[in-house]
């Protein structure tokens, strides 16, 4: 029986199905004559273990890894193509869709700028004659390894087989893509996961940079807008103890009093300044973990015509830092999408699905108005 | 032979394939035990022809329209599922993916406010148990009727079944998609193609309800921010036409001198500043046809002090208007991409889908800070 002719429906014989499914990546023509006592003698094993293999929706589980990789390797040296899309995503992965998947906790990321700069990174460098990309959320809290049945969609169908996460760690979900042999790169998180490329700005770096920028001015009083106390978040927990480092690295002491707990908006920002200068002791420069935050206290400072200079510098590099002339610690969120796609893509043409792998991208401080000490307000 | 038992490459039966394979969303189970006969039988054709239909890539068209609509009836009407996901997604397309389609030409839309309000708008309103969605690029310029190896993958892969377009019309893909029996919905646009829903702002509004505040506070000099000279973006065309229609109602002369023609970014609103203060005449009041040349327009204001107050009104309620306290038009973003995914859901779901609809979504003012004439400055 000739596996490339028919979908098993009434067995008669079609032409021109294999043309043009896919944009041809692969290094030879799809080979349409291939039957499936060829791939049975080529990997050595029965027509009935070939058979559970491209059929099982379970990935062959039912069948032996051993014998899997035997048959998937001699079909794909034949260029043997079946015929349904899934079957064909799972002995070509490198044809599968690749997916970005979110944790519903990042509520809004579309409209948040980091986020946005980091799709924006994974859309360009998607070759412009295939761009597309599915997204897809999931939950942090469900053990998906327990209920592969609330997998997200783009998993179950069985048509992606490349996946960028994004958001809050869940060690079943990327174990679930790990057993299907797909490579996973994980944004803003650094936990070594065999099998999982991890992605993350320099935040040690970008603290560093901030923090020392601003002794260096001579400021003493530096005020610092963080996250909410007690946050879970990666970022803003690096952030922090990044501070502290370099702190305790200069040798000056840190007074915690300056530090400002809220959740780093624009109005944050504004409501910190009224905060801190109702105090006796008024900060000369400020570092904020997000530019919204900065902005928000740069524009309070701006309004309320302080007589003396005050140095501001945020995070992120959004457009409002840009905007505003705000002095900012610029983070690599473009680049971060660009390196997750090259990763898996690289990984899933080299098999290399196994390797863990830690990316840690450069940070730079961008020198505006905001942090200027001639300012004058 | 029992079509659902078999992919079509040793005959041998399997069990399981019909399980969970999506979220069922049918109003019956999934029936495992249709042959084919059966189904040439209820739908009074040969098993040929059904073969031809269930198996051809190009949508059954060597079978008549006639033929394909009876077999699919009846196929739904049995519950019967192909094995093949693209068969499965043309006989159930409300099964199929959400697509949105961007315009090559809206370069880095994913980082603009506007378009990021969109998606999140889509986002939300696709349900939570499979929230998904697959973004893909055209380009405006191909004709893809005559070139239908060049669509965007999500179509060409047959796994999506329901479209959502935004940016440069192009009709020949409104037609590919249409000729599959997809339904579309194009956003930003305002013509009329059966079987298309296009949804926009209701843009003579925004500049009714800006010129008419303006004029009723009495500015007789209002300069406009308005986009590039000669322009071929439809908002653009839309608000301008705005504008010089509410001054030809109002009987209020129209000074075309206080028009500036800039790209809209947040420089140019700064920059259009300086020029409109250098003259001797100076406007009282801008109307800005973004948030952002507002918002450039704004701060510049506050930089040079001003001595008299001016009032200034921005266009789409982005989140530096916000911060920046800016006086308004809100574009219902959120509410675009909403309305266009339970546009595609109500019409693949009752079949409706060559009607042709036009849906204009309310606008309103957001009184802040930027035009209330006490400010001063």
């Amino acid at each position: 029986m000739n596996p490339t002719s028919t979908d098993g429906h009434d067995g008669q014989s079609r032409e021109d199905l294999q043309e043009s499914r896919f944009p041809t990546t692969l290094s030879h023509p799809y080979n349409k004559t291939i039957t499936m006592a060829t791939i049975a003698k080529a990997a050595g094993v029965s027509q009935g273990a070939i058979s559970s293999l491209l059929n099982d929706r379970d990935y062959g589980i039912r069948v032996s890894e051993k014998t899997r990789k035997r048959v998937f390797k001699a079909c794909r040296e034949l260029g043997y193509v079946p015929n349904d899309l899934r079957a064909v995503v799972r002995m070509y992965p490198e044809l599968g869709d690749s997916c970005l998947l979110v944790s519903g906790s990042l509520r809004d990321w579309a409209t948040n700028p980091f986020y946005a700069r980091i799709l924006n990174g994974i859309i360009d460098t998607i070759s412009p004659a295939a761009r597309h990309i599915t997204l897809a959320e999931y939950d942090e809290n469900t053990d998906y390894l327990e209920h592969a049945e609330l997998l997200p969609h783009p998993i179950r169908s069985g048509t992606a087989s490349k996946f960028i996460c994004i958001g809050a760690m869940n060690f079943s979900l990327v174990q679930a893509l790990i057993k299907r042999d797909f490579p996973v790169a994980f944004l803003g998180s650094d936990v070594s996961i065999p099998g999982v490329t991890t992605i993350q700005p320099d935040y040690a770096e970008v603290s560093r940079l901030a923090i020392e920028y601003l002794l260096k001015a001579g400021h003493r009083q530096i005020a610092i807008l963080s996250g909410p106390f007690g946050s879970e978040d990666h970022a803003i927990a690096e952030l922090n103890r990044g501070i502290r480092l370099c702190y305790e690295r200069s040798g000056i002491s840190f007074d915690t009093q300056n530090i400002i707990h809220g959740d780093l908006s624009f109005k944050s920002g504004a409501a910190a300044i009224d905060v801190l200068f109702s105090r006796s002791e008024k900060p000369t420069a400020i570092f904020s973990l997000s530019d919204e935050a900065a902005s928000g206290a740069w524009s309070q400072i701006q309004k309320l015509r302080l007589s003396r200079p005050l140095s501001i510098i945020g995070c992120g590099d959004a457009p409002i830092a840009d905007a505003l002339a705000l002095t900012t610690v610029h983070l690599p969120a473009e680049e971060m999408g660009a390196e997750a796609l090259k990763d898996i893509e690289a990984r899933v043409q080299k098999g290399a699905l196994l390797e863990s792998k830690k990316i840690v991208l450069p940070v730079h401080l961008v020198e505006r108005k905001s942090s200027l000490p001639a300012v004058t307000l």
